[in-house]
């Protein structure tokens, strides 16, 4: 029966079932969840107390262990995996798809992994062995190396025989697409399996293989790889090297995973803090106390910086003390102003909107938009001042209109900072080499929240020498 | 020849040879053509000045122009169907998918949307009047009504032979599974295009289908569909009514999108701004400042009760004008570990890792975490007052170990503060049906700003009373 995930939380009503069984008759366990989807098992794993995930593991055949093993939580697979037998380890893994394979390997104990893979079978470490070389971030990292590759000159018929026969080995090869290669190897066209079953039988393969083929080499950034995925609708993107050979295939659900968790570290970077890397409900006590506290120190510190302009106007704030009341105003301006800018460049980075060459464009942009922003709140703050002294509310002295003013210009200024410095924050970071997502909003108040006050207080000594100052 | 996207901006090379052939020789453009991918044409119309891009879809074939409509940005294509004839839209329209069909009319004038539907031919009208019907954030919106739904008492080798025909009729179906329903038309079983090859021919489908299919009703949010489809891997998933029926299919390629895009829009939310809608660099610029400055607007009246709490502390600003010198400090503190709460709690909900009932768990957990991070920055605080003292950088007066506490203890509380607010109000909005995402850095920062404020002088009251105050 269909059902709707949302709806019903399988794991959560199957879990306790589960571990009765474990407990009672692990020997039936195969059978009676063999219906079950590998992804539903695996967050039944992800509920049961820690200790009895192994032993659920091993109660399933080898191959199923593997496919619930691929959609398990990093951390818990990796916990498994260091925990369980070594030829244990590797008889499930050995049944993994090489590219899930080799995740699983690169999040767990380096010398574990190293004996896992020497247990594996000979093909299968070898395949393993080249893909952990390539760095987890890009496309050789996502990459499996199980497709369907048939020579230029096959007919459709031929080739229709061999993925039939294919699929009837019960081999993970990525059937999305078929590659043909020329003789010398090289990756020269693509047709869909729709293709293949809609093309005449005698035709030969380079008769009807698309030549226009979309792909990316082992070095090319994940990220990369999401963007051409989406840019093309595709649902796997081969991977050729240098010379035009074909070496493997990046898969669409890999891609997903990619764009959602570079989505997240982004967030959380642009919350002003480290990336995670682990679920916000699962992460220990100090490892997010590190994660958030680091990044809040160097805030802190730059911020410090801000007593110590404030101490450079001391005179000023003495002779004026009516000038302290609006400095949260104007400084929490500036950051806001900021805080958007900031968000907007980074994430029409990510969307490979815009390169880093385009920062002049950019700041042409907001400078202009930096500054009618900073007119509008300019006229609220003065708008604010004028009418508190008009109602009564408060008394800010003869000359509250020159105050007015300082506090209008003061704002508009901050606020035109603030979108500049948080349009081009990003762009100065990616050029350094770092990730614009750093560019959070506290970072860029932090920036700006000095300057602010020195913006603030000498608009005040030219509109108020005289008067007030 | 393979090529590779991101080191060959192919349209950029392209549009000026494009352009030059559709002045001079339009007749040609669609043969010149031909082995582009669509994604790129569709890059080319948005680089090519405006005016040309109508003349440049009527140089290609109906069902080549189709493709392309389909991957333009969404502006540039409701730009061009309402200014081409309407019996030319209808005929573009009608070789597109019908769930690319109905999101492009969604996006166009609804009178103009509402002509080129009456101008469709009979089955397609019909096709996109249903699917108009839904909301376009929802799997009803999404989802195309083109789809290879089979009996399951057809044999293997019956079912083979019609989705051959069908592929070979060059009809658009989403051949990515092939969805088997009872006698009473209840989806009941699925498998893909490769285990029907795998499948023995005498077979039934009932025999070979995986009956646990996973599935969405035309009503689940499209978020729910993005979270449905990455957390199983899906390629396509079925759309069935309360009843049980088949009534569409949504493909991976439209569900990276709905990431995408919701990415784009919490990501501009959290930067404290109503979603664009549209790329940062395409957006005009008094829409920009509309979609900025009204937040802006907002935060600074929430801002503006710095300056009355201010006020309201007047008496012990004039008595220790010290104290005024860390009001920066202070506030931008709540607001940095605020910015990191929020952003924590956002992504979490958005991942489905968090619900709303998990409210008190989260607040039980930041609690700790807040005093933790404001303790460890209290100490800096502390350690900053009496350095610059006993270093003779500046003199806070004989009772500077008092405000060092001061400084300390608040920075302390106002963490903890703000941690509490950050966390909290994603899960309020919510409560309140309203977008978590926009929980922003500045909100929460204008939010924790007053209250600062407030237990810092109440600190101080506490700690400077008979001393300073």
């Amino acid at each position: 029966m269909p059902f709707d995930p949302q709806e019903k939380p399988l794991a959560t009503l199957l879990a306790p079932d589960i571990l009765d069984l474990l407990e009672e008759n692990p020997s039936s366990l195969a059978a009676e969840t063999e219906d079950l989807h590998p992804a539903d098992l695996a967050d039944v794993a992800e509920l049961i107390p820690r200790e009895h995930v192994a032993a659920f593991l091993a109660a399933l055949p080898k191959a199923r262990a593997a496919d619930v093993l691929e959609y398990l939580a990093e951390d818990l697979r990796a916990e498994v995996l260091e925990e369980i037998p070594t030829s244990e380890a590797a008889a499930m893994v050995s049944q993994m798809t090489p590219d899930d394979r080799a995740d699983a390997l690169e999040t767990i104990d380096e010398d574990v992994a190293d004996d896992i893979v020497s247990e594996l079978p000979a093909e299968a470490r070898a395949e393993t062995e080249k893909l952990r070389q390539y760095d987890p971030d890009t496309a050789g990292g996502l990459m499996t190396t199980e497709f369907i590759s048939v020579s230029e000159g096959a007919t459709v018929d031929e080739v229709f025989a061999s993925v039939r026969a294919m699929a009837r080995s019960g081999r993970k090869e990525a059937t999305y697409a078929i590659y043909a290669t020329t003789t010398e190897g090289r990756l020269h066209g693509v047709l869909s399996l729709r293709e293949l079953l809609a093309a005449a039988p005698g035709a030969t393969i380079a008769d009807v293989a698309r030549t226009e083929v979309v792909s990316v080499t082992p070095a090319t950034d994940r990220q990369e790889v999401a963007r051409i995925t989406a840019n093309y609708d595709l649902i796997a993107v081969p991977v050729v090297s240098e010379s035009g050979h074909l070496m493997g295939v990046v898969t669409v659900d890999d891609v997903i995973d990619v764009i959602v968790q570079e989505q997240t570290e982004d967030v959380q970077k642009m919350g002003g803090m480290e990336a995670l890397d682990e679920p916000y409900t699962s992460i220990g006590f100090w490892s997010m106390i590190k994660k958030r506290g680091v990044w809040l120190c160097l805030l802190f510190i730059g911020e410090l910086f801000t007593a110590s302009a404030m101490q450079g106007f001391e005179e000023e704030l003495k002779r004026a003390l009516v000038l302290s009341l609006f400095v949260p105003l104007i400084v929490s301006s500036g950051g806001n102003s900021g805080s958007q800018a900031t968000s907007l460049i980074i994430r029409a980075m990510a969307l490979g909107e815009l390169q880093v060459k385009d920062w002049w464009r950019v700041a042409l942009r907001e400078l202009p938009t930096g500054l009618t922003l900073g007119a509008i709140l300019g006229v609220l703050g003065v708008f604010r001042v004028v009418l508190w002294q008009r109602m009564g509310l408060w008394d800010y002295g003869e000359h509250y209109w020159l105050l007015a003013m300082t506090v209008g210009i003061s704002v508009t200024g901050v606020v035109a900072f603030g979108s500049m410095v948080g349009s081009m924050l990003p762009f100065l970071l990616r050029r350094l080499g770092l990730d614009p997502a750093s560019a959070s909003a506290p970072f860029v108040a932090t920036l700006v929240d000095v300057t602010g006050l020195i913006i603030y207080f000498m608009v005040a000594l030219l509109l108020l020498r005289g008067t007030l100052l």
